[in-house]
């Protein structure tokens, strides 16, 4: 076991690794995070469609929110006077905020962007708003998360060199402003929350792998994050930038994959050293019908549901496949019943994070590379097997 | 204890009694109902928003299911050959399957009502449809609810007394019909579904009262329903039209108030001897951001709401109100997030269970009279005590 030299509040042990890969634990102030994980995303203080004590029984450990969504809806400060997210949202276990460096320049209307900040309207009403690096650390102070993402700027997966290298450039600067207003912030009280770097940098390897070396020697950060990722970039960009950073990032401290995703992408990611993971796909997917299983992805409006009495995936312990056939959860998606995608979600969050506790076996007893190999294999050789 | 002289599968046996209010247990081939007892409306095989293990965990007991809705969408068939409507919606206890009689005279559009049946057109694609009473029982069939509607000709709340009296004179030849159907298609097997008869005769006592008389005589019912109630005529005339039916039914029977209610209306109806209820207005409001409580109803919209820490109703056992806050619920309704309708919806739902649990431990106690006037008395004591 390597133990790193952590704070009270938080600390990641290693306790298992192969390769790259590792099984670990990420010590929180709301709890530890056995890694690597899948964590569901709760954009707006709720992961859409689930309650949180389903997402206690399908063994979700950590969650995120989203600053930007949140600041607009209902306010960070009236999250902050209702006691903070987690009593807001009656989720007692850890939780993450993205910056809403993704969101200003994704969903809002974007109006400049200078060395202070992003000027931007709302996606809402229109509003005109101003993030700066500091102006963000005081939202996400507010909402009280134990994970705060730092804000940065954001840049298409496709973008050229130079745009990346300046984004990548920013974003470093835009660290230094958070991690000081960040310090501020706390001053001397105790340690409640850890502010998570973001390397960025494109698809320029160089350009990542300099910026990771720059973050780890800017501060004893308790985990670092790579964004701009899965955004419209190839799968085998996004593999070679996780071998890029891997050298320069500490190996003692949790890795975050943001945005990222898919079962495969998470089997790549593991298999690169990555600890943790986020993505809105399975509750998204499930609003539009879609089931994760291990032989591919299921559109369960499709005719052959009809009359198929099976479980969506038969060896699954999920809520949902314990108790309901396809044919069930084709009626309900047909008929619009909010019972529906809501039994999708149950089942496509669920989905990743027995896929992440399966990967964190498989490390442990030396079966990953095997395992996961078969399992993608599987994975891509649709059609479904009747 | 009033026993009846019952058959294995269902049975009625009165516990307690208070003047024309009583407590008892409704038995059927899928369990036990307390009553008096609401029942939750599951149109399409499924409680809007609400998982069946919600509606155990709040004590519901008995659920309906709507045989027009499911003959046009999944289909009548396909619910039996994917094993009935228990297995297929994952609710192993007691289900009722209303007749569409309601349906086809308010949802689609009407064609013809002719004595052989119903031409309608489906309100969802416009196809024309025949209901007929032995087309009904077979759909019910089908279905495989424990207890199953008669098809009945349903007419507007405030109808002249020639239609009304028309309409009731119908529904009894029509309920012949639908007994000789519903003989025929049970054969030599055993008893799995029971008959309800539906008493109508719109607000004319005298009508409602020999409708009564004659549905009394014609059979051996394990039950009896009165409809077209709710449906536009005044709170008073309902409660008349109660109390004309009473000596004329069967008091060893339980009674059914179709679609019926409100808290007040539950209360009203328990005085006068109802033993089950069932409506949609609790999901319903749910949906619409409005929820029950004690002192009156809410609408969660209010921005009077917007900062308050406390539960819907302080004292109430719900998931919701065990575990989340007003601004929270608010919040999750004002963003449209599908965890709003859902916890308004375990709450109300809940609260009408509970309240049908209450009254009957004041009929079993000797205290229903005195706590259900303190009851409403506060119930219409808007506006919201703080």
């Amino acid at each position: 076991m390597v133990a790193a030299g952590d704070s009270a509040a938080f600390g990641f042990a290693i306790t298992a690794s192969l390769g790259r890969a590792r099984a670990g634990v990420f010590r929180t102030p709301h709890g530890a995070v056995e890694t690597p994980a899948f964590m569901p995303v709760g954009t707006l203080a709720t992961v859409k469609a689930l309650d949180p004590a389903e997402l206690h029984a399908m063994h979700a450990e950590m969650i995120l929110a989203n600053a930007y969504h949140l600041h607009l809806r209902p306010g960070d400060e009236l999250v902050r006077d209702m006691g903070g997210l987690h009593r807001f949202m009656g989720w007692h276990g850890p939780i993450l905020t993205d910056s809403g460096g993704f969101q200003v320049f994704s969903l809002a209307s974007l109006s400049a962007v200078t060395e202070d900040g992003v000027t931007f309207r709302s996606h809402l009403d229109g509003s005109e708003r101003h993030f700066t690096p500091e102006g963000v650390m005081r939202i996400e102070a507010n909402l009280g998360a134990d994970v705060i993402m730092q804000f940065d700027h954001v840049i298409p997966g496709q973008s050229a060199r130079e745009a990346s290298a300046d984004a990548c450039e920013r974003s470093i600067r835009w660290l230094e402003r958070c991690q000081a207003e960040f310090r501020r912030l706390r001053g001397d009280g105790p340690e409640r929350q850890a502010l998570f770097p973001i390397v960025q940098g494109g698809v320029y390897e160089d350009l990542r792998r300099a910026a990771a070396s720059r973050i780890a020697s800017a501060g004893q950060w308790h985990g670092v994050a790579i964004g701009g990722l899965s955004v419209g970039e190839s799968k085998s960009a996004m593999y070679h930038v996780l071998d890029a950073c891997d050298d320069a990032l500490p190996r003692a401290r949790p890795r975050y994959l943001m945005g990222v995703g898919y079962p495969e992408d998470l089997l790549e990611g593991v298999a690169r050293g990555v600890d943790l993971f986020d993505c809105v796909a399975p509750t998204r997917m499930g609003r539009n019908g879609a089931a994760f299983t291990s032989f591919g992805r299921l559109n369960m409006k499709n005719a052959e549901h009809r009359t198929d009495d099976r479980p969506i995936e038969a060896d699954c312990g999920c809520a949902t496949c314990r108790r309901f056939s396809r044919a069930y959860v084709r009626h309900l998606i047909q008929a619009d019943e909010m019972l529906g995608p809501r039994l999708l979600s149950v089942h496509n969050v669920h989905f990743l994070i027995a896929l992440m506790r399966r990967a964190r076996a498989t490390i442990a007893d030396g079966s990953f590379a095997a395992w996961s190999r078969d399992w993608l294999s599987r994975y891509h050789s649709s059609p479904e097997p009747v």
